[in-house]
């Protein structure tokens, strides 16, 4: 796995189109659409257009490659809480700038995230996930604690029911969002209004 | 299926506790554990601690128990859309009841509607489904738009993007609500002020 940011539109084209990369991509799409409990490696080989003895050359085995998936999703999701605009000014500013980015990235990054959203917990490598996600969580309920101790937010709301709403409406994206789709370039900043001034608000 | 409100608190308590009703609640809970087509009546008659021949006495099969649980949550979802509250008022006035409505039923039938919310479309009941879904979506987008036509709300909202948000918003509490959780009470007018004014409004 690569270190650099998952939202960057440049990072596939620079991947070799033969490789575990593609094999991954197939991957992804077979743990979506049938679940990655009821995936073999046979259903992946064949998916692949290649021999599973092919396949264990670029893998290790199944969660080996619910590992590489998942990691791209949490390094993408990370990238969020990392990038210069969401460490700087003030705790709105800062969980604005986190709002948008993490649309980008699963806008950028659909098939990853959406596997990372169906985790369960029942492996090992699922139950990282599923910690990481956690992490996130808490760092965005711990911002929004922030922006509420420092007054920039209207009484009465609650910082750990507010994060929890905040990610269902960005993580709600993967249910409806096909890429290419109109409005994509403007999606991060509307989804950012919804959160901030709401989905209806009044004129 | 009785045709009263599905988020009548006291409708549970009146079915009869060893027949037809409590089959189904335990044969949601399996699909909602197992997945649907993983579940098989015999893991539903081991579920349920009776013989095979006594669950075929109240449901012909998994697909009548599949029909019968989804429309407990199609019928508690339409029923946010009629009652007096969601028929009066503005377009605003009217989608606000809406959501608190249905934020009420989801929690209230929280099994029934998780279901709903899984269904993918693989039988003709969950096609059914589907197309309840988006007939329910396609009335608030109406709304939506009928707000922003006469005004009410503020200018650039996309009403077909704001249903899916408003949607998204609403549904997502099904991954982390559980029954008897504090502040179940002011969650319907918690997640309408999120809707209308915003999850993190400004001071």
């Amino acid at each position: 796995m690569s270190a650099s940011p998952a939202a960057d539109p440049a990072r596939r084209s620079r991947r070799p189109s033969g490789g575990a990369e593609s094999l991954l991509e197939v991957a992804v799409g077979e743990f979506n659409t049938r679940g990655y409990d009821a995936t073999s490696m046979e259903d992946l080989s064949r998916a692949a257009g290649i021999t599973k003895s092919s396949f264990y050359h670029h893998f290790t085995g199944k969660e080996a490659l619910l590992r590489a998936a998942l990691e791209r999703a949490v390094d993408g999701l990370f990238s969020a809480l990392d990038a210069p605009a969401a460490r700087t000014g003030t705790p709105t500013e800062r969980l604005r700038a986190i709002v948008r980015a993490q649309v980008a990235v699963l806008t950028a990054e659909l098939p990853y995230v959406t596997l990372l959203l169906r985790v369960r917990g029942n492996t090992e490598t699922e139950r990282w996930a599923l910690e990481r996600r956690r992490a996130f969580d808490a760092e965005v309920t711990a911002l929004v604690k922030a922006a509420v101790d420092a007054g920039e937010v209207r009484a009465g709301v609650d910082p750990a029911l507010a994060a929890k709403l905040l990610g269902g409406l960005i993580n709600s994206i993967v249910e409806w969002y096909r890429p290419g789709r109109p409005g994509t370039d403007t999606l991060p900043d509307d989804v950012a209004a919804a959160a901030f001034v709401g989905i209806i608000p009044a004129r």
